[in-house]
């Protein structure tokens, strides 16, 4: 398709269709003449993801950029590649190292994940991103005099595995490995605040089930 | 015990407890003489809910005030006052109810919560800010061209329902109703993030499962 075929598709205006090419957001479509370019479903999957990360994930440019780039690596492996976009997304804040609770926190969250047995989490420990911010959460919570249940979290984190497995299944309905990176970005973007308002109706349901209204 | 030694056992200057007591944050002491008041653990520990709301929670003081103004309100049940001290936190944005996407998303999210049997949320439906953003969530997923899912939405539900049950739980270890209330609306701020960083950690765990490294 051309490209006002593509805007109209999309709900993109042709204006920041251009201005997402020349950001290298979007790959340059198909040379047909000196002045026109053929784009395709690709494309438009691409422009989809782009508006995500940008619009909803509120992304800066260069961000959005480096997430693509690992989205597009075809030489890492899935989990890696998977993993490295989803560490290039925005993060809670890293941990304070000159704070006294970081270190009693880095213990705490490797002791949770011996626990859970999350081997893959444990080897890359602070190498990731999510890691270091789980630490800083913990330590947060020790700061302000709030005792970190590992009991409580390890309940949690075992419903958050029944939650990845429907993730993976999710993903797997997708028919390329480069459309299920696609798909997972998008969904940890667009699925998050989602999924903590389904968390708070279910707080309401059980409150009411429990004590009434 | 005395203003100094209230800033030494919470950690917060007495400079900061001041003003947190003229913004009525936290509630007067005892008066003891015309100089000085005497405070108590109940001082202690919402000292340290006011920290969790301002400091991490980044609330402004006036939604603060008005989340702990629902805490404190006796004359409310428990499910409502749990609800409307939660209702009053900071959520994403109401739905455009301009956009054509509204209307389609409205009805889905009523789908939804009658598919799961969740009444109270049916009941309350946009009264809750929580169901105007589920609302808003769901038309933005349509706006960008991702269809909304409803078996994978009701499957992630199912499984916050489990985690309801562990978060009522946990409050329940808390003696009084006040203090439950103030300990489920900190969790609400504390242990979002930390429950989104463990989700994406078990996607990375269910990722090396599936496809290794």
């Amino acid at each position: 398709m051309r490209l006002s075929e593509l805007s109209e598709q999309s709900g993109v205006s042709t204006a920041t269709i251009k201005y997402y090419l020349r950001e290298r957001l979007l790959p340059p479509g198909r040379r047909i003449s000196a002045t026109q370019a053929e784009y395709d479903e690709g494309h438009l999957r691409r422009l989809r993801l782009v508006r995500a990360l940008i619009q909803i994930g509120r992304l800066p440019v260069a961000t959005a950029r480096e997430v693509l780039a690992h989205v597009d690596d075809e030489s890492l492996g899935r989990t890696i590649r998977l993993g490295a976009a989803l560490w290039a997304l925005p993060h809670g804040p890293d941990p304070d190292e000159d704070a006294p609770e970081t270190a009693t926190a880095r213990a705490e969250v490797t002791r949770l994940l011996s626990e859970l047995g999350w081997e893959t989490a444990l080897e890359l420990g602070d190498l990731s991103p999510v890691h270091r911010s789980l630490v800083a959460s913990v330590a947060t919570l020790g700061r302000l005099g709030y005792p970190c249940d590992i009991a409580y979290l390890t309940r949690q984190a075992r419903i958050m595995e029944q939650a990845a497995v429907h993730d993976l299944d999710e993903m797997e309905t997708y028919a390329s490995e480069a459309e299920q990176v696609e798909n997972a970005i998008a969904s940890a973007v667009l699925y998050e605040p989602l999924l903590m308002s389904l968390r708070r109706l279910a707080q309401g349901e059980e409150s009411a089930r429990r004590y009434g209204l």
